[in-house]
């Protein structure tokens, strides 16, 4: 897309220094944009490449305006700007009504007239393909499925049956959504299978990464909120609940029926024990284990921090003794006629 | 599936109270449950929903069974039987010998008359699909791939060449059993890759969850044995072996032929190192590390508790500094003249 | 494929102890091996296999030489020379120029025509596949892809749009190159979307595993050095940079924009954080959190050990008070006159 200078900072809410009526058509780093394209620069700390940038316009906070060989884009919130911009420059493709041949689509699905449908694909009876549906190739949508408008399935995504998937959302390659939770019961030395019964429902604006599994519900269903971002190679166990705009980064897991709140972020690897509740606005450390519920919003971690080897090796076989380390430190408290703290009175008192 | 409530309370050893030749034909949770379906609860707690259910029958503990507006199915197993009478109720729909016409099977491919094969399936040449087997649409049946009857293999699974899979196994979209193995030797400045020619055997029963990757064999095969489940995104790495009724969960990972038990469970994101060896009726926790081999069964756990991260910081920054404070404490020890445990002795003779 | 022992010696660079004429065509384990066929055993300790295998001739260190009952290829590298044995009896089958008549090849992608495409394969548009390349089953190959010469791409394998792939690359199945990274800034109470504009450039004779995911690059590209080894379930998230030959383990997962240097390995389920940068020559311990740049070669390491859980408990409530402890004990130090490491003078000094 080609826009002038004037009428993407109009747009994206920043101020054009000077005005410009050039023309861009793309976004680019620094180092490698034209005069027909767009940079940004976050903060300080690339003063040289940006003094030698070719950019036609850059994204900048305002005290680096001055710093701008080209037109600066003036913003106090430069990232967001650039995601603005990036989105006007660089919108997806429209699409158009394709159906290709050796896409398997059941004489009863309903798809849109507009929906493309790629090579391979496969479209199950009863599915309903809202307006605007990119189906990319190998991607298998199930029985009685209902994908909202303007959402793009990836490549060799499966979709399992019954699955709602809302407006918008952006589903990348690989991707299972309703594959059969684990439920089973132990019981006289054998495990029993549950059946799963329940559905995946996910709503408007989603994003869920490449590789990444939902399971169906077992008897309720696995609920996906508005806004919701899951990276890549994500577990999200049956009977999860996931609140509107939580961001949970790569290889995160959660167990089954755990609920979280909105608003929060999940760091990387991160794992989340089952039939647990974490409240709105909670942040958890990349790799941390969530064992328990959390009922107040705020920053929580679990773990050790890295170190060479050697030290590692050292500190972690302590680790073994630690309450050992706890009990003998207390008896030496005691011989020293000291006090553990909280009890710092009879210390001073004779 | 349609039941009386009498028979299936036969089927499933509870004791209907009262009898009924009433009909149910599915489950569903108290709340949602209607006259002809059956509800269940494990353990009091439930007292409202339970007190409102418009369920036909609830499976309840003894001591629930008065609660109960309908009819009670008393059970001392309330999960287990729950499980069998949602089996009893939802069995997987028969295959009919379907042949979706976007299949690819190979001339000398065996298919059993009854088997369904999906759209866009491939069926490799030598492979031996068996009765009652449902390969859904975009599997990839590699060659001489035997599949033991009614097993059913997810959308889009890959199935590589040789691999045995035994009867009654269940797996989910998105899998790969059979990808070659991480089989690399360092030698003079650049990594060698060895053939791996092993197999993957399955055994009969088996879950295998969606994503979930298990590498044939280097020489000897992977093998995984009866009744074991494999949740989501677990690895299984080459030369692996896991016995009987083992249950693993969600985003574990077992390096190269690491051997575990019969009957252990592995929490979720848990890993196993390679070349060690777990013995029978082993649990292991979410996100442990087994480093080395388990002889003794029990429970065990790596990891530390999660905390507010202010306080986690301070006390992470701690364990860099353990071993350092475990000597500062023998050094103080030492000063107030008393002993180490273990050293007793030595302080109370003076 | 068959070659002569002392052939094969020659070339693997062993010495065959007495020399031989016969013909081997395989490798197999010592127990299982026939006289046609090699076996190795890289150190002492398999006394019994060795003395009674069949097999035709084994790879062994000089001190084992005298205890093989057939030809002894001696080696001072025999791990390595076997793999070298392996690759000579066990090569990859030549492609035939094979097109499958349900693959899907648009009129301008340039396939090699020695370069075999598997049933329902998809090369998309402007996509040029190489010399000797093999397309499984199910693999889509996007927009504009380039694949070098001699490379596997597995079953049911996506690689989107601009990705380049070189030469002698393995991808296993289920793997996802170049999906859309996890770009989105947080403003305004909403997550605003950045397109992804970069692509993923793969070196020459990488291996990539099954259901590893590789996104594409922000703006810049995603980068894969010459023989770099990715094990399965992989995240490698937006403009990570990983450098020649490093290997990497089951289940890691690298934040965006995340540097790794040459020759590193990473340990199984291990996390890098985003914007960091590790040296070459680092070794990273499984399930480690690297979450800051490493400028050192060398080895690193965080958790803590694997303990019964009831002794891990009682240990690991007792890390929640480390700092409290840490404290207590510098109060214990002063009460006795003591002093901490680093001040020992004051300690002598009265």
């Amino acid at each position: 897309m080609r826009w002038t200078i004037d009428e993407l900072a109009r747009r994206i809410g920043a101020a054009a220094e000077p005005g410009s009526a050039a023309v861009v058509n793309g976004v680019a780093t620094l180092v490698d944009a034209g005069p027909d394209q767009l940079a940004f620069v976050a903060r300080s700390g690339y003063a040289q490449e940006l003094s030698s940038t070719r950019a036609g316009c850059v994204i900048v906070p305002r005290d680096l305006a001055a710093s701008v060989p080209s037109v600066a884009l003036v913003s106090d919130r430069p990232h967001a700007a650039f995601a603005r911009a990036a989105a006007l420059l660089h919108p997806d493709p429209p699409t158009g009504g394709t159906r290709a041949p050796s896409a398997s689509i059941a004489d009863d699905a309903c798809v849109a007239e507009d929906a493309d449908i790629g090579a391979n694909a496969v479209i199950s009876q009863g599915a309903d393909v809202g307006a605007g549906v990119l189906v990319e190739p190998g991607a298998v949508i199930g029985p009685d499925v209902v994908i909202g408008p303007d959402s793009r399935i990836g490549a060799n995504v499966v979709i399992g049956r019954r699955s709602r998937i809302g407006a918008r959302v952006r589903i990348q390659p690989g991707a299972v959504i309703g594959g059969e939770g684990f439920g089973y019961v132990w019981d006289d030395d054998e495990w029993l299978r549950i059946p799963q019964l329940g559905r995946v429902v996910i709503g408007d604006d989603v994003q869920i990464g490449a590789g990444t599994t939902i399971d169906c519900g077992a008897l309720d269903d696995t609920v996906i909120g508005d806004g919701v971002l899951l990276d890549n190679l994500i577990q999200v166990a049956h009977n999860v609940r996931i609140g509107d705009k939580t961001a949970i980064a790569g290889c995160a897991g959660m167990a089954g029926s755990a609920v979280i709140g909105r608003r929060c972020t999940i760091g990387g690897g991160a794992g989340i024990v089952g039939h647990i509740e974490i409240t709105d606005d909670v942040h958890i450390a990349a790799m941390s284990l969530v064992s328990h519920s959390i009922t107040e919003p705020g920053a929580y971690a679990s773990g050790t921090p890295m170190d060479r080897h050697a030290d590692w090796r050292r500190n972690a076989a302590r680790f073994r003794q630690l309450d050992r380390l706890a009990r003998r430190l207390q008896q030496v408290e005691r011989d020293v006629g000291g006090a553990a703290p909280g009890r710092k009175g009879k210390k001073e008192s004779p």
